[in-house]
Order: C-alpha cells, then structure tokens, then sequence
C-alpha cells in the first residue's frame, strides 16, 4: 500500500476490510461470489456485522438490498444512499462492485468519526446481483428499487428451477411488493466503482466523474444459408453463411470506428459471438449466428448504429445469396445521463482535495442506472490496471480506491451543507 | 424405380443389393456405418457373402481392403480393379461409396452371366475407410495399398487409444508389411461414385467422366489478440481478433470466386471453421480460429492462392492490431489428374450406350486419387438429387447408378480387348 495522503477516510481499514471480503469466495474458483448461492450469503452476513459495527441499523429491503442506515439530524430529510453490488461474476476480481460497497461503509464510518452528524440521513446499500445472474438478469435489487422488475422478470428461472421472486425471498426479500417504484425519499446517490477501462491509468487521473452510464443494445443476428460439400460445391453456386456474417462483422467494426472517430460521445460495438454452424472443415456453413453489442452515451448514435447494421447485414446477405433469418433486439436499455449538480460537486470536490479529474462516459451497466430513474444520481470511478476486470488479475490501488472514497465523502459533506433538505412530504414521488 | 433402358446390367439386382446394405446401419442414426465398428463388420460380411455367391474369391489384404477376385483366361494378365468403399460418415447416406461398391459387384456379375470370359482378371475392392476415421485418417485402405500409409499415420490413435495399426490388423489386414506399393498387377482402375455435387443434375447429364481429383490444402489460422471489455474498451484501443478472422473470412470468398471465375480448372475455398473465444457477448475477442478448406484441380492455383491467403491474412492482423499466431497447413494433398486414355475409353462407352456425358472435376478426394499412383485410374459419377451427400436425404436414382454402372463395363470389356494384357512380369513395378 502507498503511503496514504491526508485524506479524510481511512485508506487501510478501507483496503483491509476489502481484502476480507475478497477472501470469502468459492476457493477452488477465486474470486467468486454468485448472487443468491451460499457463498453470497456469507458474503452479506460478514457485511452485516461490519455495518452493524459502524452504527449503522441493517436491514433487507424488499428488492433484496442489504442496506446499513446512519440517522441524520433532520429526520424529516431525504435520504443520501452510497453502494453498488457485493456479487462477483464467476472468477471475477475483488474491486468491481465490493469496492463501491466498502468505500461507501468507509465513508460513513469516516462522517461518524468526525463527530460532526449529518442532517440527512445516509445509506450505505450492497444493491442485489448486479452482475448476470443465473436467472438471465442483472441488477436485480436496483431494478426492483426502482419499480423496473418486471411480472415476466420475476418469472425467470434458474437451472433448478426457482423463480428470480422465490430466490429474492430466499435471501430476505418479498418480491411479490415490487411493482412500483420504492423509494421517493432518495436526495441523492453516488456510487465508486473500478474504471474497467484503460484511460484512467494512461492519462495518470487520478478520478473518473462519470458523465453518463451508455445505452446497451444487444443485437442477435442469423444469417441461414445451405449446408453444401465444400469441394463439391462451385463458388457461384453456393449460400454461405459464414460469407455474408464475415462481411457483417469487418463492417460493423469499420462503422463502429467511424461513429466512435466523431468525439460525440462514447460509442463502441462488438461481435462478442459467432458461431457457425455445422463448424466443419468439410461443409459450407448452412448458419452463422452473431451478438453484436453496442454501447453509446447518445441514443441518437445508437439508432443511427441499428439502422446503418439493418442495411448493411441484409446486403451482406444478399451477396452471399443467404437469408437474415434474424436480426432482434435481445436487450435494449436507454443511455443515462448522470446529474450535472452532483457531477459538479464532485469535480470540486477532487479539486479541493488536490487530485486530478477527468469526465468519463460508462461504457458498463451499473446499479446507478437504475437508481437515476428515483433521484440524482453520480458515480466517480477510480482507475485500475490495464483496465482488466471480471478476472482474477483485477486490481486497484489502495490508494485510488482510498481517493475516489475521500471525493465522495467531500461531496456528501457539501450536498449536505447546500441542500435545501426539502422534506420527504414535500417532495414528488 | 425408373424403367431401365437396355443396359447390360442387372439395375433391378444392382439397387436391391445396395438397399440391403444400407439396411446394415446404427439403428438411431441411419446411415451409419462408421470403419472399424462392428456394424462396419457387419457390413462387410454381407459383402463378403454377396462377392462369394457372384463367384468370386473373396480376401482381405494387408491395408484391410476388402477384394473379390473373378480369374481371366490369360493368368499372367494384370488385373482390372473396380471399387469404392462401404464406410460411411456419421449419418452418411446409402450411396457414397457403396454405390461404387455394388456397381463393381453388378459389373462383375454381368461380366460372367455374359458367358464371355475377359482375359484379365477382374477384382471388385471395398477400399477400408475412405472416410475420415476416428483415427483422424482418411483414405486408410487406398494409402496402404499405394505404400502411402506413414509409420506416423500407422500410430494415429482413437478416442480409446488403439493405434490405427492394431486396428488395420483387427479388421484383417496387417499394417507391419505396409511400407511400400502393394500392387504391381493392376491394369486399370475405374471407381463409380456419386457426384456430391450439382452439376450433372442441374445440367439433365447422365455421366460424369472426371478429369482429376481436386487437391485438398486445410489451413488453420489463428488470430490473437486481447479480451477486454466491450463496453470499456475504445474502439482504436482494442485488439479484436474477430475483426482480423472476418477480414480474412469475407476476402477468401472473394479471392475464390476470383480464381473459380478465370475457368482454369475446379476451384473452390471454404472457411469451414470458425471458433471464437472466449465468444461471450461483452468481451472483446481475445482469439479466432479458422480452418481454411482449399480444393485445386491445378496446382499453381493452389499455390497461388495460399500466398494470397497469407498476405491478406497478414494484413487483416495488422489492421486490427492483433497477431496472426498460426498459419499452418493442417493437411495438403497434390491434385490428381485422371487417366487419359481411361476417359476417353469411358466417352466412347457412354456414347455407345446412348448415355450424355461431359468431363468434369472431383471436387472430394476419393481411393481413386491413391490409386491412380499405382495404374492407370479413372472414376464416373453419376448424378445425385441437389448435390446432397453425407446426409440421409443422400439420393440417387436407381437408373442413374445402373447407367454409370453400364458405362463402366463397357469401359471395362473394350479395355479387356484393345489392352495388350502384358504379363506382371514384364510391367514396372
């Protein structure tokens, strides 16, 4: 660990009790702690004792949500609420999701020592499985804080059979009470989270504000063709799928690049999978199938994106005398913009604490997305190496991690000072 | 069942005896027959039989080829071979090979019902497995017979560990005398074989008289590049190895249609293969491999085109900032050409017969291509329903294999006449 500056948090209880976390994990497999499985729960109930220990009233909303409350002094004042997820990927890192988590328990510890309470009341929250799930979903307890759960969601199973609204009261919840939004009593939310990008660390910021959270577009496409022998089969005769799926990916790589080249936002797209089939020397690919996510900050680019693969992958499939026997929407969420107010606050916030800033679009998803359909909603990111997460090798610095917690906790300070801390009766739901 | 012109074969007796072989199948997935299995056998039994009761001498040879031996008058005459091979792939069809196979046994029992003796002996061959193996081997019999089977190839193993030799020896034969040409006494070779193809069908041809067998290059090539995120990760900061394989892909049908349209010869190249990982919809591909199927009746093509293929592979690599970690020739067989004054002899007998016929390309490889570096080696194919092979669907009419049947003894009788039967003795080995 570096040597820590004058912060005022508490970088190493910070780092140790981030490393403790870490060590719960499956041990043939670290670092993994799946939503819902045991492993998670010991997780949780570790957390538990440590926001139990911090002061903080602990309880399981009904979306799942592990949250630690600190009263304010006007009881009548929203609430302030700081987290993310506790949940891993499989074989994941040990800083995406539990570092937002244990920085924002390290920040209401530090606010609690300090001796000088807050008027609004603050939450530390570990939001539900965050990450994919093995229900098919993610962000499971900030989409049902936010009323985002739907009836066909609750329904999703898992390779056993439960049901995502069984599994949310396995682990303390009542999902059956989620149809609307939760919460209106949210003043503010801010979130840290691990960069898992490369231009923190290559520009040597030390804080990411994160502009927006980008729209996620995931697009399935089939192009069918005929399985014929390929020594048999004359070039001019053939419908090859792979042919026209080829062309389609060099293209969308090529377009991808040119909307990216424009500066106006961050926008990225990717052929993650491709698969041929039958996938054998021997046969003229009879189907290739393909994912193509696209991320933009801007949904104008993202459906000027959708449009230009609409057009380009059926001419594909027209040269190669195959058919686009799909091309569907998988999933579909809006960009977010983050709040301006809070975006400001946080960029003086690293200005008065001496550490560079940058504005950063999200090219993830995260719980903040969700959460920003209730209340202003920020997060800052701190950087990490070689941008690599959702791998063992994940890593951050204590320090960074230490800093983007500091920047938080000087915004929550001023938003606490500033805010007219209109009272919850007052406020629209 | 058409009604059969005046052929000098039995058509009726030709396509019962393949039905009943067909008959001889893995029961869940028809047709199967895969070599060395017990159901291979099986197979091979009957066969046996069906050889012994048309009067010929039935034996196994050293490769595992299964031999009917009808004597000629003129004992120190070379022999005709007539064959093909009764393997099958998995859920193969009733009449790759086999057709060969019962056409020779037919053209055997014509011969001797005719009541006039040929002067050169004649053999009917059921050449052991043709198809690829699960010793990874293809063409097994026709390799050993032409001295073409490795002490490398002789130690393949399957899935159970049995080396390829044991195997040979299981079926009959004995792989230990295997290292150089077996035959020095063949005359001539003929193999009848469907087509696998569109042409003789699209064009209302009866016969297929093949100029060569196409030469078989397979190449894997393998791009690297770097999983990282696909929403964090800026589109010039990634090193996306699908980006480089769907390049590479696209411009190998583009480049083959080039070469197939100067009509120099049958050209085809097909990207069979291809495999990305970790294939997941929100990770960059870290790697792409392909294998590459190259098929030339001429040889500079082939060349050619494999140069171009590395260059432009190459180039795909560097654009994308990745590297091509493999480019590697998997497996690479010359072309063969046909014998001349075979094809010829077979253009007269199909005339004779009142059959069209026009010259065409074998776009697989099949015994004959081994066979033809021990004799003189010519093949017909007849025509099959849309080109479909390795497949139930896998058809052709039972006219169609009589008609290409007819042509072969034909081909057959002039040969028996017109050659000078040179005794064994004096022939080169």
């Amino acid at each position: 660990m570096n040597a820590p500056r004058n912060l005022p948090v508490d970088a190493r209880r910070l780092w140790d009790d981030l490393m403790a976390l870490a060590e719960i994990t499956d041990p043939v497999r670290p670092y993994t702690r799946r939503s819902f499985s045991p492993r998670f729960l010991e997780g949780r109930a570790w957390l538990a004792k440590r926001f139990a220990a911090a002061g903080l009233a602990v309880s399981i909303d009904a979306a799942g949500n592990l949250i630690g409350r600190l009263a304010g002094s006007e009881p009548d004042a929203k609430t302030i609420m700081i987290g993310s997820h506790s949940d891993t990927v499989p074989s994941g890192g040990r800083f995406d999701g539990t570092a937002g988590v244990i920085a924002a328990l390290e920040i209401v510890r530090s606010l609690r020592e300090s001796g000088v309470p807050l008027r609004h009341a603050v939450e530390v929250v570990d939001f539900l499985a965050e990450e994919p799930s093995e229900y098919g979903l993610s962000c499971v307890g900030s989409r049902g804080m936010s009323g985002k759960l739907s009836a066909e969601m609750k329904a999703y199973t898992n390779g056993s059979g439960e049901r995502l609204d069984a599994a949310i009261g396995r682990v303390g919840g009542n999902a059956s009470v989620l149809d609307k939004p939760m919460r209106n009593d949210i003043a503010a939310f801010f979130e840290l989270h691990i960069e898992q990008g490369i231009v923190l660390e290559q520009r040597g910021i030390d804080i990411g504000i994160v502009t927006g959270i980008v729209g996620i577009t995931r697009l399935e496409i089939v192009f069918s063709g005929s399985a014929d022998h390929a020594g048999t089969t004359p070039m001019n005769l053939r419908r090859d799928a792979i042919v026209a799926a080829a062309e389609t990916a060099a293209a969308i790589a090529a377009e991808a690049r040119g909307i990216a080249g424009r500066g106006d936002g961050h926008f990225v797209a990717t052929t993650g999978v491709l698969e041929v089939a039958p996938n054998a020397a021997n046969v003229v690919p009879r189907e290739a199938r393909m994912i193509v996510d696209v991320r933009a900050e801007k949904c104008e680019a993202m459906e000027q994106f959708v449009e230009i693969l609409d057009g380009l992958s059926l001419d594909a499939a027209k040269r190669a005398r195959v058919e686009r026997s799909r091309f569907a929407r998988l999933s579909d969420t809006m960009p977010v913009p983050c709040d301006e107010a809070l975006r400001d606050q946080l960029d003086r916030s690293a200005q008065s604490l001496g550490l560079s800033a940058m504005p950063l679009a999200s090219g993830a998803g995260h719980d903040a997305a969700f959460v920003a359909s209730l209340a202003p909603a920020a997060m800052v990111f701190v950087p990490c190496k070689e941008g690599k997460s959702h791998t063992p090798e994940e890593w951050a610095e204590p320090e960074a991690i230490a800093a983007g917690a500091a920047v938080i906790l000087d915004a929550v300070r001023r938003f606490d000072g500033e805010s007219p801390a209109r009272k919850i009766a007052e406020s629209p739901a």
